[in-house]
C-alpha cells in the first residue's frame, strides 16, 4: 500500500494531473482539455472520469492521502477560483467544495504560483530553507513567497502579485488594467515587447526583424541570443536590469535566502542570471549584499505543476 | 505578586525602559543616557544599577519574567546590534549575550520597527489581526511587518526595511549610501527636504521661508500646513503621494489587512492620511481595491517604545 496525492494543475488550455508520492516519485500522469468544458461541472465529471480511469491502470496498490490543486486565481482559504481571465467557469467557482462531491479525502488548493514554491519546498531546491521566493515567468510573472517555513498567504489569500508592483507609473500597458506593472517587461511577453520596442529605437540587422508578434516566442529570442544577436542580447540585458533592480526591492521586504527562477526565459541561463544579479547587488542596501542566492528552479526540467499542486498536499497534511 | 516584563528601548542620545505587565499597565519608568557611555559594558553597569534603584521603589511585589529590548538595527535572531550608526559601541555588539551577565531571565532583542509592530500586535490596533504593517515615521522610515501572526524576521533577521525600497534611482542621496529610497521622501528628514525642495521650485510666500534647514521639524510643516500655509500643504501632498504609491507595492507583497503609521508624521493627521489613501488606493491592483485599512497607530500617545520592547518578550514567552 503506497500513500500518494493527487495533484491537479489546471491551465487555460489543459488541466494535468498525476499521483506522485512523498518522495515526488510520479506513479502516473495525464491530461484533459479545460476549454473544452465551457462549465465547471461538465469539467469536473470528464476530470473524475479520466482519474478513475488513470487509477485503475496503477500497477501498485495506492492509498489517496488528499487532492493538491493548482489554479489561476486560486484562492487558498476560501478554496475558490476567482475571475480567472482564462477560464469561463464564472466570477467565483467554489472549486473544492464541487471536488468534494467526488473525493471525501482533503481538498487543498492555490494559485499556480504558490503550488511552484510549495514544489520547491517539499521536492526541489529550497527543500532546507525557511525564506525564499519562486518566481514563475510565463505569460505574465507570478510569485511564491515563504516566510517563516509557510507559505505567504495574506489577510485575503492574495499576497504575493509581485508581477503588478510598478516599474513605471507612465509604462506599457497591463492586462491588470494598470499601467508599467513588472510582468509587462519581466516574462515571456514581456520580453517579445522589449524586443519590439529594441527593433524599433534601433537599426541593428537581427534574425528577429523577420518575425511577427505573434509568432515570436521566449525560445526564438533566446535561441537568437545565443547565437549572438545584438537586439536579442540586449532584450535579455534590458529584462534582467528591470528584474534585478525590483528583486533589489524584494530583498528588503522579506529578507529571503534564495529566490528560484521558474519558466520559459530561466532557461536562457547567462542571458537572464547575469544581468539580473548585476543589478539586484548594484540596488541592494548595503546590510544584503552578496547574500541572496538567485537561483534556477530545480523542478524545470520535470512536470511541475502536478509536483507543485500534490506538494501543498503533502506541506497542508504535515500541519 | 505581579509577573511584568522589563521594556528596554536604545536610543542614540537616551535609554527609556519599563515594567509593563501582561496587560500593558505601566508600573514604574525611567532612563539613562545612551551618548554619555562610549563603550557598551559601562553603559550596561550604569543601566543596571538604574533599573535596581528603579525595581527597588515599586509598589508591588513582582516576578520579572523576561526582558525585551529594541534597539537600532537589532538582529532577533543573534541577540546583536549590528552597525548601528548613532551608537559608538562597535560594529557588532552581543547585547543580549553582555545582558545575561545581569539578569538570568530570557532575554529578546528587535529592532525598534518590529517592536512597534509587535506593540500594535500585543496591546494596540492590531490585537485581532495576522497580517499588517507597521511603518514608523521618525529620522528615518521604518517597517515591521507581520506575516501569519508572527513578525517576518526574513533569512538574516533584516527583513522589512521598507525605508529602503527605492522611488527614484537618480533621486536623494540617502545615508544607505545609495539614491532615492522611500526614507528620503517619507520621514520627518524627508519631508523638510520636499519643503527646501518646494521653496526653491515655487514662490508661494509661507512661513517657513523664515526658518532654517536645522531648526526645521516636521511639527513645524504640520501646523504651517493646519493654518492653511500652501507649502506646508503640498509638501504633505507630495509626500503622501510617495508614501501611498509604495504602500500599493507592499499590499502586492504581503496583502495585510491594515497598515498602521507612526510617529510625528502620522500627527499630521488627514494632510497626510488623505493623500497616501488616495495613492495607494489609485495604485492599487482591482482584487486589493477598498479593502486595506490606513490607520494611525493607537499607541502614539503612549510610551510605545517601553511598551513595545515589553510586547516582544510577551510574544517570545507566548511560542
Amino acid at each position: 500500500m503506497k500513500e500518494v496525492a493527487l495533484g491537479i494543475d489546471i491551465g487555460g488550455t489543459n488541466t494535468v494531473f498525476g499521483f506522485i508520492d512523498r518522495e515526488g516519485h510520479t506513479l502516473a500522469e495525464s491530461s484533459i482539455s479545460t476549454k473544452a468544458h465551457l462549465d465547471v461541472r461538465s469539467y469536473l465529471k470528464a476530470l473524475h472520469d479520466k482519474i478513475q480511469e488513470i487509477m485503475s491502470t496503477l500497477k501498485t496498490e495506492v492509498v489517496l492521502k488528499g487532492i493538491g490543486v493548482g489554479a489561476p486565481n486560486g484562492n487558498y482559504y476560501k478554496g475558490t477560483i476567482e475571475n480567472a481571465p482564462n477560464l469561463t467557469w464564472g466570477k467565483m467557482v467554489h472549486f473544492t467544495d464541487l471536488l468534494k462531491d467526488y473525493y471525501q479525502v482533503p481538498i487543498v488548493l492555490t494559485n499556480d504560483a504558490n503550488a511552484a514554491a510549495i514544489g520547491e519546498k517539499i521536492y526541489g531546491g529550497a527543500k532546507s530553507m525557511s525564506d525564499f521566493i519562486v518566481i514563475t515567468l510565463g505569460t505574465g510573472l507570478g510569485s511564491g513567497i515563504f516566510v517563516n517555513g509557510k507559505v505567504m498567504y495574506g489577510h485575503d489569500g492574495f499576497a504575493g502579485e509581485l508581477g503588478h508592483v510598478t516599474v513605471n507609473y507612465n509604462g506599457r500597458q497591463c492586462g491588470c488594467g494598470r499601467k508599467g506593472c513588472l510582468e509587462t517587461y519581466v516574462s515571456a511577453t514581456g520580453i517579445k515587447r522589449t524586443v519590439y520596442k529594441l527593433l524599433a529605437d534601433y537599426t541593428d540587422p537581427s534574425v528577429l526583424r523577420g518575425i511577427s508578434f505573434d509568432t515570436l516566442s521566449a525560445e526564438m529570442i533566446t535561441k537568437a541570443a545565443k547565437e549572438g544577436d545584438r537586439i536579442g542580447i540586449e532584450a535579455f540585458e534590458y529584462t534582467g536590469k528591470i528584474l534585478g533592480k525590483k528583486l533589489a526591492d524584494f530583498v528588503t521586504f522579506s529578507s529571503p535566502e534564495a529566490i528560484f527562477l521558474f519558466g520559459g526565459l530561466a532557461r536562457a541561463e547567462e542571458f537572464i542570471f547575469r544581468p539580473t544579479i548585476q543589478h539586484m547587488e548594484e540596488n541592494l542596501m548595503p546590510v544584503f549584499r552578496n547574500k541572496v542566492k538567485i537561483l534556477p528552479s530545480s523542478l524545470m526540467e520535470r512536470n511541475a505543476a502536478i509536483l507543485g499542486a500534490s506538494a501543498l498536499l503533502w506541506m497542508e497534511l504535515e500541519k
